[in-house]
């Protein structure tokens, strides 16, 4: 017989297996029992998890060794740079290796580019958890780790269209110090480079923007706004836009450091010296944005701190634990540098 | 009875439990042995074979369950440059995920930092293998990986004092590419930052570049050489020093991309324009190479190559099959881009 109250692992599937799912119709229970039971969690009444533990093993399910050898949790990126990437793996890892737990390192883009599913080959790995840094999450994602009981957090979400966890920061706050740095310096002429405003922190930020503006009593000129990608060819091509216009702007607050960057090209290229002629904001504070001629002045996401957050709301799930709350949005912080000036 | 043939796992040593270079003393073999009957390899005769699974058994080790689920790849980093560790994740994660092989990151500074040791825990997570972008590898680490039966292998290392499979980049040749490419546009006053020449590729960097200007017959100035560390300042402190010389260099050629960002910040401090007035090449190819104003020319390290290459060699090692070589080194390439021009 099966000790109660142990840890399971799934081995892998093999004709004649079923998914967890399809375990928890037959028991009559939901995904998640089946999860509590195979992850030896508490809150499974004793009845039940008999019943559940019977056809786990029947089904092919094997007791994991006893201990934390094979937790996981698994960090899923799409379309990040390196800097970010790196700082929420060690915000994930400080978290995670409190509770002897891997961290996994998975970037979805080959199979994404190959049209191959990204889910199923996580979910046959059975980690504790996934974290998603990953804009392509989808509701239909979402519901494929609800349904194999997997804990699953989403870290800076592009939408809100599911009812999953989710962790960010401040963006509209954020966007606001950044436009009232340059009002304070006596710019009036303020440009603005925004991501694609159908995801919430760009749209955010740049409402965050405006805001500022408002309350300054300042108005804004729509010609002096672009959208387009978080790239730095956008932030060179739509900058290089703003600098060629007859009334420039003397300052442009950015959607992103790439943007930045790029601006920091469009300028090198018409001539201008920042901060002298132009002032620059960025957003996110990447390592390079301090290693930068002159260094730039950005707002601090707290990217460690974001996959820490992260971490502990995934393994809280995993414990069978409610979270107390289901998205949480961390503060920014104004890093003033070198990029910004009183306008000539 | 345990089958033979089959993986096993160790869970979790407990009082009680041996480690493997212990079963290997017990069972009169060497601790390579234990690992290959651990994870199911060929190569042990049977009499070994059931003598050494006795005494795992025996000791608490349990068979893992059938299947791939609880392969991984540890990969291990130190001090390293986000862009450099991403591409390096990348091109381990292309090989194991074919071998449905999980990709571990572990950052081992806040440990060192707290003067914790960094390879007993990873041990108990008893991984497949281990691969190490990390610079403080010595050879006792060596030994203890050795001693657990773990594959262990280095990329990049900055000694060579240990018998451990290594995967580098052939330093040298790009030194001399980027030096020659500067010696083409005419420049005869060439200056020099390196990092720190005890460690096997900043020597070769300088070697490299030594050799370019020998077969050009330029001689070479010792006041234009500066020794420091791979970082942002002393490219700035060092490229400052040489820039304000009475007899500064017309190009200089950097330890690596971040000595140049930081050459970039003190040639805009000395208000000198690159290429105009200073020509400057990295080593790395990282991205923000290309982001610079004006991009940067650089050597591209194949760094997702190494990354695929230090798996592969991994894999082999886990499997129990020998290398076919153990030192691999990698080609280097020169990418020219706007930074460097003729002198004027």
């Amino acid at each position: 017989m099966i000790e109660s109250g142990r840890r399971y692992r799934a081995r892998k599937p093999r004709r004649g297996d079923l998914p967890i799912a399809t375990i928890a119709e037959l028991a009559g229970v939901s995904p998640p029992t089946v999860s509590k039971v195979l992850n030896g969690r508490s809150g499974v009444g004793e009845q039940t998890r008999q019943r559940v533990e019977a056809l786990l093993r029947d089904h092919g399910y094997r007791r994991r060794p006893d201990g934390g050898l094979m937790h996981s949790i698994e960090v899923v990126f799409h379309q990040m740079l390196p800097a970010i990437a790196m700082e929420i793996l060690r915000g994930v890892q400080e978290v995670a290796s409190t509770d002897d737990c891997a961290v996994g390192f998975t970037d979805v883009r080959p199979r994404m580019r190959a049209g191959l599913p990204w889910v199923e080959p996580l979910l046959l790995r059975q980690p504790t958890a996934v974290i998603t840094v990953c804009s392509l999450v989808t509701a239909e994602h979402s519901e494929k780790f609800a349904a194999s009981g997997i804990p699953f957090v989403v870290i800076d979400p592009v939408g809100d269209l599911f009812p999953t966890p989710t962790v960010g920061s401040n963006n509209w706050s954020g966007a606001l110090a950044a436009t009232r740095h340059l009002l304070d310096l006596g710019h009036r002429r303020i440009g603005v480079l925004t991501g694609p405003v159908k995801d919430l922190s760009a749209r955010a930020r740049l409402d965050g923007f405006r805001a500022a503006l408002d309350y300054a009593g300042v108005p804004f000129d729509r010609k002096l706004e672009r959208c387009g990608f978080f790239t730095f060819e956008d932030g060179q091509d739509l900058g290089g836009d703003l600098l060629a216009l007859s009334e420039p702007p003397t300052a442009v607050v950015c959607g992103n450091d790439l943007q930045a960057l790029g601006l920091y090209a469009a300028a090198h290229q018409a001539g201008l010296r920042i901060p002298h002629d132009l002032s620059v904001v960025g957003f996110d504070d990447i390592d390079q944005a301090a290693w930068l001629a002159p260094p730039l002045t950005t707002v601090r996401q707290p990217f460690a701190e974001m996959g820490a957050t992260a971490a502990r709301l995934a393994l809280t799930l995993a414990d069978g634990r409610p979270l107390p709350q289901e998205r949480y949005e961390l503060g920014t912080a104004l890093v003033v540098r070198g990029s910004t000036a009183p306008p000539r």
